[in-house]
């Protein structure tokens, strides 16, 4: 590898010009090595966030990071591997109901999913509301897990694109995180790393995502479909609303309980329908259309998936789930239409309740969370109950109350229109 | 102090705003004291160089810096105190002359100078050269000198602006350093610490200058002078040229003995021209308008406030000074008139053969620089010597040669113009 130096490299890209992929790949490698100092990094990081990488660039960081540790090999797996990242939503428990579907469908579905840190929940802290369940898994029983039934969700090994774990640590600290192209060669480094043959993205777009703007929202998905042509992993990407929170769970065991009534056949409608069409885009991705995944949560088979993916992963899919110790309701005052339910405000306040965390390795509380009762555009009367709040410390509600506040309005319900939940796609 | 938070800052400046007074005081005030971590700093850094910063932000952005530590007072001393700050060139020894100079006019002169980091020399580095003389005085040692013969260069102890300081040296390894207000706040916050009453820049330009161009190095005169100007102190700044060095000089023993001549009532007219028009303007700015500093060079008053000067800081103005063991003379292959010297090529080759250092805290070559024998304008004839390489190490011969390889030029000097030394002055 050519020796160069951080100066150089941070000035070439603080004065305007492009990195070289011989300056990427030397600059990846040193900062996994220590060579290039923190503070050298957060720099170069700020001044890709102001001014910028082109496509080339974009994708040679990605490989750089890829080529930072190890890649997973599941080609010798029976059946294709798909997979699914979504940028991060309140109420998003997709992954839950998802991954055991699409396995039922025929495929292989190597999840490996991180833990939440601010509004946005994590689907490990989600899984682990269920007793016993352990999310760390070696690539051997990773494997083996997929070619008995397909299915696993767990924590991704620390020898995955080491290169991002150390950036994204270091972005989260220094306002750097906002940049499309650190965030679409961090998701898409370990997406590729990870091994899958096919990808969808699930972008959000709206109040409660990383996105608020459905341009900056497209150009992200755009940029990740690029990366993973470019890397030979068939993606496409839907852009999904995040202005309200999906289903009416925002929490842990909450969101798994609701994920169950799904696999069983029920379920919020928007959690349903986004489960369903992001699992005919993985199988057609996969190449794989003459299953109708909709059958497959009617005839209890993706159920039969999610309770072996449990089981093997020494969870006990029938223990009662965790219950909240205190509670508190917030009931309409006057009679209308719910015309607007925010999911930052939704998200905050789970986070508020203890459902988050603020800090890396704290504790998230397994019952903690909100519940809504009602989404916009449903008539709601005075005195009904709107919210549950869910915690085990009673001192949280009144800070959970004030990220409420402001974030839901009941009106006449004149001019109310419900925006579609997928709002474009890119392949 | 309102506490605020890192990652806040750092994204009011990256996202194009400007930072409250609070939000300054608090930054710099929390980066001292180890609470903003240096990855923090230098993404602020970053935006800072790549959004601006406007007065009131710099001014406050100063403030806070000379705030961070100690501040000098010179106010009980019975003589008017002025300084002199040059942004840095090659063969630059003005500091050498003027001090004593301007001291012998009357005026106390506290020059807290630095070492050399690069292609141009450090104060400090210069007068080591000289056998006994130390650069460290406490405070008392330093008004005491003042007090008595008005004339001080040494080290700026560890108090004055501690927070420029850790940025400083944070800025050198981030790519960070060409940001006008940083490098304007970062000067005139020792200056003004430092309690001169008035302060007189020396704005270089050109090719062996950190400004290439006039406007830059105009807009780097102008804030600094405005800072002046908000913090009490009288304020003048001279743009001068730095696409030739300066005298036949660059080094630290050579540059002291170049700057004796000038002391003696000789010396090359440029080093003459230079420190007379910085000597005119310290006067002026401290209001002294009735004495001719020409005259105390050429009375010997200066020379006597420079022998005081060294003698106090335990130098020998008499000893022999060092001499380079290997030296290597370039001759001209033609004759004509030599139309180009640069600066730069001149400031590098210096540096390669061991008068400057290329990390903090390495030793230097007292006998190391180069001399050179002709300026532009000059007529040379076929077989004379160019230029005169000393250095202790032969090996470093064939680096220094690569670096003034392309820098000068002999032709028929048709065309040829002098530029005028002073290319602008603000007030």
């Amino acid at each position: 590898m050519t020796q160069h130096d951080a100066i150089e490299v941070i000035i070439a890209k603080r004065d305007g010009g492009t990195l070289s992929d011989s300056q990427i790949d030397w600059v990846i490698d040193a900062y996994t090595r220590g060579e290039v100092a923190h503070e050298q990094m957060s720099a170069l990081a700020m001044a890709i966030l102001l001014n910028g990488m082109d496509r080339r660039e974009i994708a040679r960081w990605t490989q750089a990071m890829i080529a930072s540790g190890e890649r997973m090999d599941f080609s010798a797996l029976s059946r294709p591997t798909t997979d699914k990242h979504s940028t991060g939503g309140v109420g998003d428990k997709i992954t839950l109901p998802l991954t055991p579907l699409v396995a039922a469908c025929g495929l292989a579905v190597p999840q490996l999913s991180g833990r939440g840190l601010g509004h946005t929940g994590g689907t490990l802290d989600k899984l682990e509301s269920i007793p016993g369940w352990e999310a760390f898994l070696s690539n051997q029983e990773m494997f083996d897990q997929l070619d008995d039934f397909g299915a696993v969700v767990c924590a991704a090994g620390s020898g995955l694109a080491p290169a991002d774990k150390k950036l994204y640590a270091l972005r989260d600290v220094t306002g750097t995180v906002e940049a499309i192209p650190l965030i679409a060669s961090s998701i898409m480094s370990k997406k590729i790393a990870e091994g899958t043959g096919s990808l969808v993205l699930d972008v959000k777009v709206g109040s409660g995502a990383f996105m608020k703007d459905i341009d900056k929202a497209r150009e992200l998905a755009e940029t990740m479909v690029a990366l993973g042509k470019d890397a030979g992993v068939t993606t496409v990407a839907l852009l999904t609303g995040m202005d309200t929170p999906l289903g009416f769970t925002a929490g842990n065991a909450i969101e798994v309980t609701e994920s169950l009534e799904v696999l069983a056949g029920g379920g919020p409608a928007d959690v349903v329908e986004l489960t369903l069409e992001l699992a005919r885009e993985m199988l057609a991705a996969a190449g794989v259309t003459d299953v109708d995944p909709a059958e497959k949560l009617r005839d209890g088979s993706a159920m039969d998936v999610w309770r072996k993916m449990i089981t093997r992963q020494k969870g006990d899919p029938d223990a009662p789930m965790a219950v909240a110790k205190e509670s508190h309701v917030v009931t309409a005052e006057t009679s209308g239409t719910l015309t607007r339910l925010d999911a930052m405000s939704v998200g905050l306040a789970a986070w508020r309740l203890g459902a988050g965390r603020s800090k890396q390795g704290e504790a998230v509380q397994a019952g903690a969370g909100v519940v809504w009762h009602a989404r916009p555009g449903d008539l709601v009367a005075a005195g009904q109950p709107l919210f549950t709040l869910l915690t085990d410390d009673e001192w949280r509600f009144e800070r959970a109350l004030a990220a409420l506040e402001g974030g839901w309005a009941v009106g006449d319900g004149a001019g109310f229109t419900p925006t579609p939940l997928v709002r474009g796609r890119i392949s």
